[in-house]
C-alpha cells in the first residue's frame, strides 16, 4: 500500500506491505484523514515527543529512528474481517473508530506507532469492536471530523457544567473550535472565545460562539466578566462572603491553546472559584504562579481524549446534524500533498484542518 | 496597647495605641496566638508577598514601609462591645473569630494590616457577627488552634471525597497535620503522609495517618499504590479502558509543601484520574509539565482559607474531642520571644506550632 511515511524527520511517500487483519480484526481502506496539531508537533520536535511520552508511561511512545505513518482521525471502508471474526458489516460500508487496535488483549495506539500504519496509509487493521458504522449517509469527510469533535465533547462532558455557567475558550483552533461545538450541543450560553485569528473567530460564531474576542483589542476576562456579572455586582474580595454582593456566575475557561503561558494568563485573568479545563497540548516546561490559581481556589482539569462512548456520540452529533463540521474542513490533499499541508497548517488564516485522501 | 510590631523588616516589641470598637465590634483581649508559615513568608520575603498580593486582587494587601503587627490564629477573651452594639456575650467569655473584621459595610483582614493590629498585640477590635464563644471549657491554647485546622478542614472539604478514595498527604508540617487531622474525622482510610523529617511523622501519626513515608527512602506514589491497588491490577494503559483490569482506587492528594518544584513532583508521580488539592501557599513562581496533568487527566483544585461553616465546624471538632491538637504546641512565648519563635520555627524537629500569648 502507499503511504505518507515520516522517516527520519521527513514525509516521503512510499509503498508499505499490506497490513494483514488477525483474528478480532477487520482491515479497511482509508477514505479521509484528518491532520492533527500534534501530528505537527510530533514531527517538528519529534525527540522531545518521544521523551515525553516515555517519561509519561509510553504513552504515544514511537522510536523516531524507525518509520512512523501518522493519522488518528480517519474514515474508512471496510474491506475484510480477519479470520475466525464473524463479518459484522458489509464490505464498503463506511466506519469510524477510536484510534487504536487489539490484538488479542494487546492494545496498540494508531497514529503514533511504528507498527501499524495510521490514516496516512490506505489501509488499517482495526478492532472489529472499536469500529461504528457511519449513520445516516454522512460522507466520509465529515465523519473524519468524530474523532477532533470527540476531544470537544469529552472537555465538554468532564467540565461538570451547569446552566449557571459563563463558558469563555481560549484559542479556536481544531480543538476549541470542537469546545464551543460541545458547549452548543449542551445549550450552555452565552459562548465567549477568544482567538488572534479573524478567520478562526469567524468559524467560532459558525460553531455556535455567542461573543468572540481579539485578545489583541480586548481583554477575554473582562468580556466575560460584563457578560457574566450580575447587576449590583461589588468585586471587592469579601463582599459576596458577608452577602452585600451577589454571586458571579460561574466560569469555565477552557484552554485550546496548548502553549507555554497560557495557563498562567487564564489563572492571572480568571475570576475567583473559575474551572479552568486544560485541553490544549502544552510539550514543554511551563511556568507559572501558583498563588493565583490559591487565592481564587481555581480548580483545574486537565482532560485527554474521549471515552468509546463520547466517540460514539460524537459521531452522532456530527451524522444528526448538531453540529455541521464542513467549515472547519479547509483543504484535501492525497498522500503528495501531506508534505506541504503540515507547512501550511501553520497558518491559521489559511487552514483549520486538512483532511488526506491517500487514494486521490 | 504592647505588640509586637513587624517594622522594616524586623520585629520589635513596641507600645501602640488601644484600638477603640465601633458600631457592631467587640474589642477582645488576645489570650493565644498561633505563628503561621505565612508570617515567617511575609517578614522574610515582605516585597515579594505584598508585590504578589497586590497582583492578586489586593488580597493581604500592606504597605511594607508602615508597621505592621502580625497574628491571625487567635483566641480571646470579650472586654466591651462598641456603641449602639448590644453586648451578646459576658466580658471574660472566651471566643475565637475568623481573621477579619467588619466596620459597618468595610471588611477589613487581620494579620497582615497596616490599620488594625493582629494577635501579636493586646488588644483587637473583632467584628461582633463573627465571634465565636469557645464551647466546652475548651482552654485558649487549644482554641487558637481553630484557623489552622479550618485550612485543613476546609482542603479536606473542599476534596470531594468519596469513602473509595485513598488521600496521599504530601508534607507534615501544620497544613499537612491539619488535612490529616480533618480525613481522619471524615473517616477516609488508609491516609497516607509523607514527610523528610521524623518528627513531623511522629505527629502525623498522632493526627490519624495509617502509613508515614520518608520520602529520601521511599516513594509515597509507589507507597500509595500498593496500598491502593486491587488485586489483579494491570497498570497498561489501556487495560482499564477495554476491562482488562480492576480499577485503581481513587488518588486525593494533598500538597501541603508550597515550594516550587513540588507540584511538578506530585503530577509526575501522580496516578491516572488522581485528584490534586493544592493546601500549601507557594508565593515563586514555579515550573511544571502540563503534560504530565494531561496524559493523566488529573484534576487539581487550589484551596484557601475556609468558610465561616467550616471554622466554626473546626472550633467544634477541636471542642468536641475529634480532633486532640495539643500535640501540635510545641511553645509559647510572649512578645519579646516572637523575634527568636520566628527563627526557631525552621526546624521542623523543633517545632510545629508556636503560640504567642502577649501577656505573658
Amino acid at each position: 500500500m502507499r503511504a505518507a511515511v515520516f522517516r527520519k524527520g521527513s514525509i516521503v511517500v512510499d509503498t508499505l506491505p499490506d497490513p494483514k487483519p488477525v483474528e478480532g480484526q477487520v482491515l479497511v481502506r482509508t477514505v479521509a484523514c484528518g491532520i492533527c496539531g500534534s501530528d505537527l508537533h510530533a514531527a517538528k520536535h519529534t525527540h522531545q515527543f518521544v521523551n515525553l511520552a516515555q517519561r509519561a508511561g509510553n504513552r504515544w511512545s514511537m522510536d523516531a529512528d524507525r518509520d512512523v505513518v501518522f493519522g488518528h482521525e480517519f474514515c474508512c471502508e471496510v474491506v475484510e474481517y480477519g479470520p475466525r471474526t464473524p463479518p459484522r458489516l458489509a464490505p464498503g460500508t463506511l466506519v469510524c473508530s477510536m484510534p487504536m487496535t487489539l490484538a488479542g488483549e494487546t492494545v496498540q495506539g494508531i497514529g503514533y506507532s511504528n507498527d501499524i500504519a495510521g490514516g496516512f496509509a490506505q489501509y488499517m487493521p482495526l478492532a472489529d469492536r472499536l469500529v461504528l458504522a457511519v449513520p445516516n449517509g454522512l460522507p466520509a469527510s465529515s465523519a473524519a471530523l468524530t474523532e477532533p469533535i470527540a476531544v470537544g465533547w469529552h472537555a465538554v462532558q468532564h467540565a461538570r457544567l451547569t446552566a449557571e455557567d459563563v463558558p469563555l475558550v481560549v484559542g479556536c483552533g481544531p480543538v476549541g473550535l470542537a469546545v464551543i461545538a460541545g458547549l452548543a450541543i449542551r445549550n450552555i450560553h452565552p459562548i465567549i472565545a477568544a482567538d488572534f485569528s479573524p478567520t478562526r473567530r469567524a468559524l467560532a460564531l459558525k460553531m455556535g460562539a455567542d461573543i468572540v474576542i481579539d485578545p489583541a483589542q480586548n481583554s477575554p476576562y473582562e468580556t466575560w466578566l460584563q457578560a457574566a456579572k450580575p447587576e449590583g455586582y461589588d468585586g471587592g474580595r469579601y463582599a459576596q462572603l458577608f452577602g452585600l454582593s451577589p454571586k458571579l456566575r460561574p466560569a469555565v475557561i477552557f484552554e485550546c491553546v496548548g502553549v507555554p503561558g497560557v495557563i498562567q494568563q487564564i489563572i492571572e485573568g480568571a475570576p475567583p472559584s473559575a474551572r479552568v479545563v486544560v485541553v490544549g497540548v502544552c510539550m514543554e516546561t511551563d511556568r507559572f504562579e501558583p498563588f493565583f490559581g490559591i487565592v481564587k481556589q481555581l480548580n483545574v482539569q486537565f482532560v485527554l481524549a474521549y471515552t468509546p462512548q463520547e466517540f460514539a456520540e460524537s459521531l452522532h452529533h456530527i451524522a444528526e446534524g448538531r453540529v455541521d463540521v464542513t467549515p472547519l474542513i479547509t483543504g484535501t490533499v492525497g498522500l503528495e500533498g501531506v508534505d506541504n499541508a503540515f507547512a501550511d497548517l501553520a497558518n491559521p488564516e489559511r487552514h483549520a484542518k486538512v483532511l488526506v485522501d491517500p487514494w486521490q
